[in-house]
């Protein structure tokens, strides 16, 4: 059996979510009792984040790179980057890596053209938003990936940091983020909503809102299922 | 810093409680925004134990060896392994092992002399009752480690596979548990229980009894922690 690798920190309560994943999801869908080998690479989330906020990208891209030859050498047969901002390089952590990588970019564009989405928000961090990797990402989907304007994306980025992406939902701040969303669909006319940034399942469910969720963990996670079964 | 290695997936429920405590420890104690590289190795459950019920030490240790080799790979400068049964053979490993490895059994030991522990009723796998590694490793400490008979450990290992080993608590089987270990504390009149699986902190709390618990699993994670900070 492929043995697959997670980088891993960014934050650690997606980690969490990745691995539970992983080994439930596989018990699900073989009936076996039994689970796939892990390799978790858990990194350093805020020395990543001081590389993304000065847009160090060789420093960004050297750091990955680094865990997923950890990954390499600890006998994995691919990986994935568990959190979307460091997607922000991945088509270069890609060329660098010994391994093939399953992108949640790439993966998140191809289900929501199986489900038909033509018109998606992304929201996650303020780096996820402004780098544009998601537009880029869909367009070869034929999925239009807006994002909100720069206010407004200060505004998600501080729902998101630093509580929910250590795991903490506040009420509060729950009613705020669906306040902006709503808007945003309205607004855009959008079919569906990115839940760009791992933590943000923690805060939204399909049952908050009529839209349709392209929930970037759980489709990765899947991804990754598929490729070990 | 040192980057600590774990070999877990034995539960998998307890692999994401060494994770957490490693991360929220390492964040509380040093009052930092900031956690350790930690790589984990989630290795097969079913494969484990396999070797374990048919006594097979070789592939037990050669098993364990290379997944301590993964982490040796992968950039760790120690590891642990995240499991009480597989301590069975801990000194073959830690022979064959490229790296330092923390014993579960080692610390606890330390720790309960240094809470002027006398004589501990173990509790745990069925494997981990009767292999003696616990009064082994006890022995150096001065404390003396209890197992209960074989019937008994039967009842105990039954009330741990399946259901609590995959992080499920049932009531009923929590009241079972609890009666046997009060019956096992008054007839040996010991002054601690060792909790000597890792899930068993899942349905057994301090409140539960008014013995002194030996929670293997948080004295590993502090072991870890002090090694990192």
């Amino acid at each position: 059996m492929d043995k697959v690798g997670i980088v891993g920190g960014i934050g650690p309560a997606s980690t969490l979510d990745y691995y539970r994943g992983i080994v439930n999801g596989y018990r699900e869908r073989t009936e076996e009792d039994r689970y796939p080998e892990i390799v978790i690479c858990s990194i350093n989330m805020t020395e990543m984040l001081s590389f993304v906020q000065k847009k160090d990208w060789d420093a960004l891209t050297a750091m990955l790179v680094m865990a997923v030859k950890s990954l390499a050498g600890a006998g994995v047969s691919f990986a994935a980057i568990a959190s979307n901002t460091p997607h922000i390089v991945f088509d270069r952590v890609q060329r660098e890596s010994p391994l093939p990588l399953i992108s949640i970019v790439d993966e998140t564009g191809k289900y929501a053209q199986s489900t038909g989405c033509k018109k998606a928000v992304v929201i996650g961090t303020r780096f996820t938003m402004n780098s544009g990797f998601y537009a880029e990402g869909f367009e070869k989907y034929g999925i239009a990936a807006i994002v909100p304007t720069r206010g407004l994306q200060e505004d998600i980025h501080n729902l998101i940091f630093p509580r929910l992406e250590n795991g903490i939902v506040v009420p509060e701040d729950k009613e705020t983020m669906l306040g902006i969303v709503r808007g945003l669909i309205a607004e855009h006319q959008a079919d569906s909503l990115v839940l760009g940034c791992t933590e943000l399942p923690l805060m939204i469910q399909n049952d908050d809102l009529d839209t349709f969720l392209l929930n970037t963990t759980q489709i990765h996670i899947e991804a990754i299922l598929n490729r070990l079964i």
